[in-house]
């Protein structure tokens, strides 16, 4: 996207995540450096580059409610287009695919349905798992405190503020508690409220759970499908990844995102390889 | 499908479910009668037909690792076809996208990473929730025990033995525990054994978890994924459905498949609608 007065204004989250109608069902995309981790952009914020463009093409149905990601080729800096296409326009919902594609090569192809979250009924949540706990922002541990070798190849890290609950962050010194489980505090950076675009790129901002069971590293992701159960409230995310079954080299990777006001409101699932 | 010589022994889940090549990445399929509940035909019979039609474009990976549906309109007996478009053919794996149809009407549209279960690394569990536990299949409540009048419109219940935990069927006579939790024993009539297909099958074949919260009915699926962690030893399988998060008209529904070596063979999510 070329910087104007409006970009200028919006959070760095919403500019690198922006996409821009480039003919019939196509959006021009330009993905930006400071979302790589390792070897490629990161998954979530691919996602959310191309729920911006399903939002463009159904001004109706505003909000993804569910999406399904397979990841096909590792995404690069640059320039890329999201193709959209209407599979059902319903009523209350309607659903779509989408890729994210450079060039010849697909890097992302999705299933989504979309609706208004604002028009799902109100009522008190008939069942609710408790609310994830964690201590205080100020108890727990800070990306920030990331060594410098691992931040020059995970420039993502920068993108927010990631607080990891204490008794969780051992894998990182290579005493992992086995139980895997990882939990943080969660914002972006600059102030950028949450919103179910930005759930969806929170949903895969942690490290792989894998490491809390002593196999650090990267973890390829062979399908996510991330749900967006209501708007957020403003101010810090709770996450929590948890894995109960790894076993044949691979294991599910299970999200949740609570919100300031104790809300559930998204949950994630991925089947990931083990890393080697 | 022609009755032949050879589908005459076919198990009747396999005749049922069975698709014919038509044409390129084209599956003919024929949805008999015997599979429908209420308006329309089982979600997770539509989903094995689909996996046994992009089995038979991807020889070399013929198992589902992962699948995501996407129910578009209800599926009705009669002719039907499934097209398959390969978007990635890997050493491992490859990803397809699949869509069954019938006339010009999408009934369900997939994406899926099929694999080879015989190649996953051979390796205990490096970690794994405890077994689901059920009382002996004779202590549980079979379902032929159903009302004659829903099984008239439920004919689906005649394809399998379903035998249900005791303290659970509650809600079949109209005293929930309000838990959010359903499991039964389960396998296919004729002594089909089962496999990574009818697991797709099994993982949508109990009564929605809905129910157990004081809402039986229809809970119509928005998305469902499945993942087939590995090949089920022959037997009795268990099924579990959970439920944790019940909010703006819409639960998940999360599925176990444990098989008779106490191995969790198969996983999904789904995301649905509260019955009005």
């Amino acid at each position: 996207m070329t910087a104007t007065a409006d970009s200028a204004q919006l959070a760095e989250f919403d500019r690198d995540a922006a996409v821009t109608p480039s003919g019939e069902g196509i959006y021009a995309a330009d993905l930006p450096q400071g979302w790589h981790v390792g070897g490629g952009i990161n998954g979530g914020f691919q996602l959310a580059v191309i729920a911006n463009a399903i939002r463009a093409e159904l001004p109706e149905h505003p909000d993804p409610l569910a999406i399904s990601a397979y990841y096909l080729s590792p995404a690069t800096p640059g320039p890329g287009a999201v193709d959209v296409t209407v599979k059902r326009q319903g009523r209350s919902a309607s659903t779509v695919a989408a890729e994210l594609r450079q060039g010849d090569d697909v890097r992302l192809t999705t299933l989504a349905t979309y609706g208004d979250l604002g028009a799902l009924p109100e009522q008190p949540p008939l069942l609710d798992a408790e609310p994830l706990r964690l201590p205080p922002v100020e108890d727990c541990v800070s990306n920030e405190l990331a060594p410098a070798d691992f931040r020059k190849i995970a420039p993502l890290i920068e993108r927010f503020d990631m607080h990891f609950h204490p008794d969780q962050v051992g894998f990182f010194l290579g005493e992992p508690t086995g139980r895997g489980e990882l939990s943080c505090w969660f914002r972006l950076k600059d102030g950028r409220e949450p919103d179910p675009i930005s759930l969806l790129f929170a949903v895969d901002a942690m490290p792989p759970v894998s490491g809390d069971l002593g196999l650090p590293g990267w973890a390829p992701t062979l399908e996510l499908s991330a749900y967006v159960r209501r708007d957020p409230a403003p101010g810090w995310l709770r996450l929590v990844h948890r894995t109960r079954h790894v076993s044949g080299g691979q294991f599910e990777e299970d999200c949740e995102v609570w919100d300031s006001a104790d809300n559930l409101v998204a949950q994630s699932r991925q089947l990931a390889r083990l890393p080697r």
